[in-house]
């Protein structure tokens, strides 16, 4: 089977510089995998080349979102943006999943209109891979919708779960939710139901977990509102930054200092490597009818690359039907919550 | 003038082990200072040794809160705490502020019940230092209100404003709120509309600070409802912690690395220094008519002796009336608000 990913190759902060030389790279290192190109021909054809490869599929679309569109006129106005026509292939099913690095609330304003939610799942999340002590974990959601009710949560676990199932291959995943302690009694309203109804799921529910607990690896899934989980992996990224400018100050603090940091190279190239964000990029659009993975818009070749390979997974994983079957099992339950 | 602090010796997780040594440094350290030491004499005693020094008071108090007592029924019960009398000692003005390592939740519902909250303030919040790019921010609240309205939200903006002006001296410190984008349109309504009444407010407002703007110093102080505050203070402790130990794993890889390690150990050594989350120990809990400072339960000599610091600058720098004088300066905002 060939997965057919399409790219909105006109997104992101570098546009074709980045998107076309991460999709051939792409299609070098996997053999299942063709993708259309969708952008302005004459600004793609310079990454390209003279190359001719019947993998790669160059797709003409007029227009582009600008990062500071607004959803809602991009949707009405822009329908031969490159974003548009990426998610239109996903759409009539000439491409099995869709990638852009583009402006975030446009692909998810399009993605609902054109693709439409699986039954069952009222709003769509953008849930992300982070990594743990033990491995890695899956969080959502991240910044798709500030106001969740419990039973959004409950959406998010099970979509989390599905998302989990199909492509590490884990029959039953755990599932945590975002809380200000451990125990039952802490937390907003809003927690303390979804809690309820996730330990009623029939998912593997863990309960609450501590925001330490993310990078602990306290839960295989971890679900909160998208006010928290934006702020949350926003302020990790922070973090990360600060401790990594610290390292990077300390080693270049005088002649002696410059010197150990040249020994100690190999070791901080692979703890770079360790932690390099790049490895984790690409959140899935969860709940749509189409797979759509957002990039992030600074992504260079490498990371953009690895949201590609991320985008293929998934549908190679038939992770649409794993959802549409966990929530076609579960319907009784979701008609009483 | 002397600073008194009142200390409640048996909380946390390792009680007078802790707090006496780190008592007994502080008074050493600083000559302003005295401390009182609550809690039970015959376990305090071995700590103290034959010490006689009158600026370290030992104050009986018979019984002790432990960390999973429930606040309401502590509060009610156990008058003869050590916690309690710590906080009465600020309330009949023996001590000028008051440190425990104990039962937050305990703490907060004392604190509240014996001191009173400040006129204007609603509730209490948990303020703390956090280390930037350019130096430090102060944040709040980080989860003694689970649920805020945008009310509250200003008030942690004035209390922050208050504290970093007593604290560091500094004027008109810079206040942002904290969001999941920098434009005014993102967010929810609770903190869209917090973000007008601090526009409003006559503080050095610079709006929207997303979740790593806390860590490149985007504001001097920075405010958000206790559920958010929590999680990210508590997921930044645990990006610390992987990176930590990510590092120290390369280092350990083999004898290279080890060699490597060895050669790189005061570069390495100043870094940890820097990044030494003991150094921020000690929350203020603001809004209330005493001072009182939250170390975290864990807390060893070096970092409960840093709460007490905490505590005594608080006091010798008049936080309390300058918290007052700010919100009797904004009072007829507030009663609009």
């Amino acid at each position: 089977m060939t997965i057919t990913v399409s790219i909105d190759c006109m997104g992101g902060d570098h546009g074709p510089h980045v998107t076309v030389p991460a999709a051939l790279d792409f299609v070098r290192q996997f053999a299942d995998v063709r993708v259309i190109l969708v952008g302005m021909t004459d600004r793609l054809q310079p990454y390209l080349g003279d190359r001719v490869d019947p993998r790669v599929i160059v797709r003409h679309a007029s227009e582009v979102v600008a990062m500071d569109d607004s959803p809602a006129i991009t949707l009405r106005t822009k329908k031969d943006s490159s974003m548009r026509v990426a998610i239109d292939l996903v759409r009539n099913g000439e491409a099995d999943a869709c990638v852009s690095a583009g402006n975030t609330g446009a692909l998810m304003a399009i993605s609902r209109f054109v693709l439409k939610m699986l039954p069952g799942i009222d709003r769509p999340a953008i849930c992300s891979v982070l990594p743990t002590l033990t491995g890695q974990t899956y969080v959502l959601d991240l910044g798709a919708n500030v106001d969740c009710t419990p039973e959004h949560l409950l959406q998010f676990g099970l979509m989390g779960a599905s998302l989990v199932s199909a492509v590490e291959h884990s029959e039953r995943p755990s599932v945590g939710i975002l809380n200000i302690g451990e125990e039952a009694i802490k937390g907003n309203e809003v927690v303390k139901r979804a809690a309820e109804l996730l330990w009623d799921s029939g998912l593997n529910f863990v309960g609450n977990v501590e925001g330490d607990g993310i990078y602990k690896g306290a839960a295989d899934v971890i679900v909160c509102d998208g006010f928290v989980g934006n702020v949350t992996l926003k302020a990790s990224e922070g973090v990360a930054q600060l401790l990594a400018t610290f390292l990077r100050q300390e080693f270049r603090r005088n002649l002696f200092t410059k010197l150990a940091a040249l020994i100690a190279l190999p070791v901080l190239s692979r703890f770079n490597r360790r932690v390099d964000h790049r490895q984790y990029n690409g959140a899935s659009l969860l709940g749509l009818r189409g797979i759509v993975v957002k990039s992030h818009g600074s992504a260079d070749v490498l990371a953009f690359s690895r949201a590609l390979q991320r985008a293929a997974e998934e549908a190679r994983n038939g992770v649409l039907a794993r959802i549409n079957e966990r929530f076609a099992r579960l319907s009784p339950l979701q008609e009483i919550a």
